[in-house]
């Protein structure tokens, strides 16, 4: 049972649908630019779109959960520590949200952003910018902090069966899904590393600061949506 | 029961893996210079590539059967039609493909190519450049026909359920996938059109040949082996 991934060339960002056999359907981290393609995606699915999940407040593109919930009536859900404050659902560590008989557990995993949470759905995991394939999002700056990223992989992802899904939020190298089991193992950043090297491996980072940051999030806090204050 | 669809961003080509619970696999219309890619799939989901299958001897891309076969011991897989002589299971229509208790159901759908297949899995039907979301591939070469393209969609891949799921061997327009329902009521070239008239739309387009189609049809022809005479 794997969602149907769609991606932005432009900030190389991953978007799921998730699809119940009743029709309902959930969306995680839709973007703006691509909200007329999502939307044909669930009409010739003969889909009812029933939630937009997002993962974090995003630094690199604007979501389009503000547009698709005007368009669609989803209900639009966002982590409660990304100060989404439009988002109608603000999703606590262990909620669990409900469509067509489908349950999306939410994984409260900070680090990339204080707020970050990852989505597991069957034994598929949704890790925004948590966990990446063969990395990690950068954790300087959203509150970000290594030692908090090190602690929810650890703790809550590396957790679950070696068998789950990795869906991550971003790829930049045409890689599209791995497994628990493949990232504990051999992940360049992650795996067989100590909580101090990880913390002094991403201190030695050294990234510029996103260029949309300044547009981008506070967007972003509005679900995407330039008229809500 | 998603497949995990994979993307050529040069030649728009969609690659798909096909998994069976007991961790063996199929790929249909592996590109070249995606081989490392695509066995970093398998490798990262913990997958025994059993099936290599080709839709057609594709015009705009080379694949990767031949290496794949080389490297993980597959089977490859070819319509019998369409002169690729290196494949040692050459498919005929009706022809079922099993695996680690899936199966895969060859059509022949004849038209974009005289011997180019379809591919049913489940509820997910493989098109290669058969049947494109909202378009279908072109019919001028490689004993290409539109009257046959368009019986081969009104009588094998319109006659399937209207939820079956149309995975394209191409998309030109970022979109992913579609129903048999949504294009048999609205493509844009078949919905609702009749066959002569199909027939005279086709002829009309007048499109150049293919950049690489002297490179690429003999070079898949054999399996993509350079030095497989
Ligand atoms: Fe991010
Ligand atoms: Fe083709």
């Amino acid at each position: 049972m794997n969602p149907i991934q769609l991606f932005d060339a432009e900030s190389s960002t991953y978007t799921y649908i998730l699809a119940a056999a009743n029709g309902e359907a959930a969306i995680i981290d839709p973007v703006d630019r691509h909200c007329e393609r999502d939307l044909a995606h669930l009409r010739r699915l003969g889909l009812r779109l029933a939630y937009a999940l997002e993962t974090h407040a995003h630094a690199d593109h604007v979501t389009s959960s503000g547009r698709l919930r005007e368009l669609t009536g989803a209900r639009a859900c966002a982590p409660s520590g990304c100060g989404i404050a439009p988002a109608e659902v603000q999703l606590e560590d262990g909620d669990v949200v409900r469509f067509g008989g489908e349950e999306v557990r939410v994984l409260h995993t900070p680090g990339h952003t204080a707020g970050s949470v990852s989505f597991l759905w069957r034994t598929n995991l949704f890790t925004g910018d948590t966990l990446l394939i063969d990395g990690c999002g950068r954790t300087d700056f959203q509150g970000g902090s290594a030692g908090d990223l090190y602690d929810s992989v650890r703790d809550k992802l590396f957790a679950l069966p070696d068998e789950t899904r990795v869906w991550p939020g971003h790829d930049y190298r045409g890689q599209s899904v791995s497994t628990i089991g493949w990232e504990k193992r051999n992940n360049a950043r992650l795996a067989g590393r100590s909580r101090d090297d990880f913390i002094a491996l991403m201190a030695a980072l050294d990234l510029p600061q996103p260029k949309m940051i300044d547009v981008a999030l506070p967007a972003n806090r509005r679900l995407g949506l330039v008229h809500t204050v």
